[in-house]
């Protein structure tokens, strides 16, 4: 298969099975319901470890633009690369979002609140502050980015680095995860709330275009601030 | 021991193990009593590998009629071994759901709704809904078949790609588990539902057979699917 | 350091950290309180991996009188033995308890309930019924006898088969250990309930001991069925 | 990088992701709000083992002054390196501080109660008596440091050591935290006390300076008298 395909597939199936949580514990009738924020943290963290060991030994599994833009900002990746790699993120988590969509199509005319049923598919701020939205954001894809890196640095067992990352993943959402959801990933968050416009979800209301961009931004800086420490460091 | 008594006995454990846990959080004055949606799915992950660590050696650790079809389908495994493989699995599976019987046996008199009770022993719907129901059960043994077909193309440290393949239980059941009870297997839920309608349960109502094909069939087109793209893409 | 060493400091550290959690969750004002089923069968999971890691390499680790006999039935520890070990056993299991008291020691007078603080040391069933309890017992040790012998016939990277035994505990405790506390060992029920009965702990009641021999018998009889399974089939 | 810089950041890490998840589940309007005990013990130990495989390489990952004395005091780590170890973890610790304070920018006006807000920060006993917080601050570090001691005796998988390590973390927390919260470490503590009380955190109370000593010198006395075990049965 091509890095191509790999990245689009990874982020499918990350946003599948990570939005799928989101669904799993907000949407009524759900056997999830109320599953708690250790249920959605560990999986978003599977999720990723996941996706990493199947499609990383082909694309390198990076499934978010701010870490393929910071690795090729630290010459660790070809700028050319760039824009397919982003391409293939965009498109896989659309079309993992579309299998949220279909996974739960029962449950969508079951739960009446309409930033309840956005929130499966993108994040949206606990207090909406653009300055401290940003930084939280920035902070988490920091860590995010320079935790991979850095656990590249280190000697595992074959498959263990990737169980390492997914622990990454959980860290960041248990530790940081509180004021804005932690997308730190562009295509996980614009990707599924391009999705929320365009598929048919019953009784859905606005996508929250207006906070679109942090999620994009924040995590790009963070994950070149992440990138730059590692340099200068390593 | 032969293929066959690892099959059957692999899915006894995995079904003590598994319907045990929603004893344990769903009836009356276990200790386990309403453990949470990570008790349930923590479980199943960990019942899942530890049948595989120790029958997978000797029989492959199938344990589910949809991976043994899937993997003939796309010639992975010999045609003529299907019958008893899921024989051995259906057999291992009414075993362990009597060991669960016994092992909960004074709590069954304390709980009064039927439902809960059937509920230990195999799936039911959150909402009603057929072709809702079907998408759901197809979708996530899709993952699950080629989840295991992709795990196994990378390169794991031993004992650690059963690991991996737990994981990959817990974030089917964390992310795809809310609508349908990811039964993602038809000897795990027809097997127990048998069992159900056969064993002495004190105040146990009908075994609900009406639902009883779409965790069969749902499970046997989604593991044909992730046979299908597995072999198309790698 | 001693064999005998290693099994009574192991059997501490055990029951240090596995009623260390049931105090936690258990007592008053503490911060784990209600902590939760997940935060319990993690806990006794750990606390066998890390006593087991750590002299496991000197004593084999057992930890559990259970185990010691069943392993010497089947010929796989010398008979000679067992009383060293069994004795090292309880008197690991006593140290235990005393340190989980001192570590609490401001916490027991502000709990109020008696059985909540004997609970702390030892089990008692969530239903009194001694055919029942019996019954949930074995089936816990034979689990836990059958699959540390299991797991043993699976080649698994350093370090990582004593995690998979710790992930055996932590099934154990999810799916088996809601009827009676899955004491699976008699040393961890009936050195705990000695220790009860001994220290000055405030406002304490009875030790239970008419319920005391059901920890004691139902799990060798338990792991010596374990241990004729793996013989009969291995 | 130096083994200067590697304490100091891998402290920053480790108080970054430490507290930064008491002040997810403790600030209100925060998604991790009440996430429960689980959530707060598995990011400390993730946080740790994170830390740990990043930076443990360079410096040998102490990043607690009770680890790297009583490291000395056995002499596994020469004397003469412990003050700029200390003063690293200690710079690290208050750096982590000021990411939690920042990650968190918009939540702190929103918490009343001024004890929750310093929580965040450094520990407070359960119920407060100096001699009861020392055993328990005195038993916890004990576990640490022969836990640590013990684990390194073990072989293990490449990477797989510090995720034993880790689970130590895990453990420590769900047994022994509930009645001190588990400081065992006086750069962990006394660094984001001293962070509270400089940062201009909305609506901040007193730092608290009488229990400051507790978690400082109980965390000392119990890393000597484990390190003292190892050396007498190691």
């Amino acid at each position: 298969m091509s890095t191509f395909l790999a990245e689009l597939l990874g982020t499918a199936t990350l946003i599948l099975l990570g939005d799928g949580v989101v669904a799993g514990v907000a949407l009524n009738k759900s056997k999830a319901k109320d599953g708690g924020w250790i249920v959605v943290t560990m999986a978003w963290a599977v999720a990723v470890a996941t996706a990493a060991w199947i499609f990383g030994p082909i694309s390198g599994g990076h499934f978010n633009p701010a870490l393929t833009i910071a690795l090729a900002a630290i010459g660790n990746f070809a700028w050319g690369k760039v824009p397919a790699y982003i391409a293939a993120q965009f498109i896989g988590a659309i079309v993992g979002a579309a299998l949220v969509w279909l996974s739960y199509l029962a449950h969508w005319k079951e739960t009446e609140d309409k930033a309840t049923k956005l929130g499966v598919f993108c994040t949206a701020p606990a207090i909406r502050n653009v300055g401290a939205n940003l930084i939280t954001e920035i902070v988490g894809t920091f860590m995010l980015v320079f935790g991979i890196l850095g656990l590249g640095e280190t000697k595992m067992a074959d498959g263990f680095g990737t169980f390492a990352v997914g622990l990454l993943i959980l860290i960041i959402g248990l530790s940081l995860g509180g004021p804005t959801g932690y997308a730190i990933n562009p295509a996980r968050d614009l990707g599924p709330r391009i999705a929320h416009a365009i598929l048919p979800i019953a009784g859905k209301g606005g996508s929250d275009w207006g906070y679109a961009w942090i999620p994009v931004v924040g995590p790009i800086i963070g994950g070149l601030l992440g990138g730059l420490l590692y340099t200068l460091i390593f």
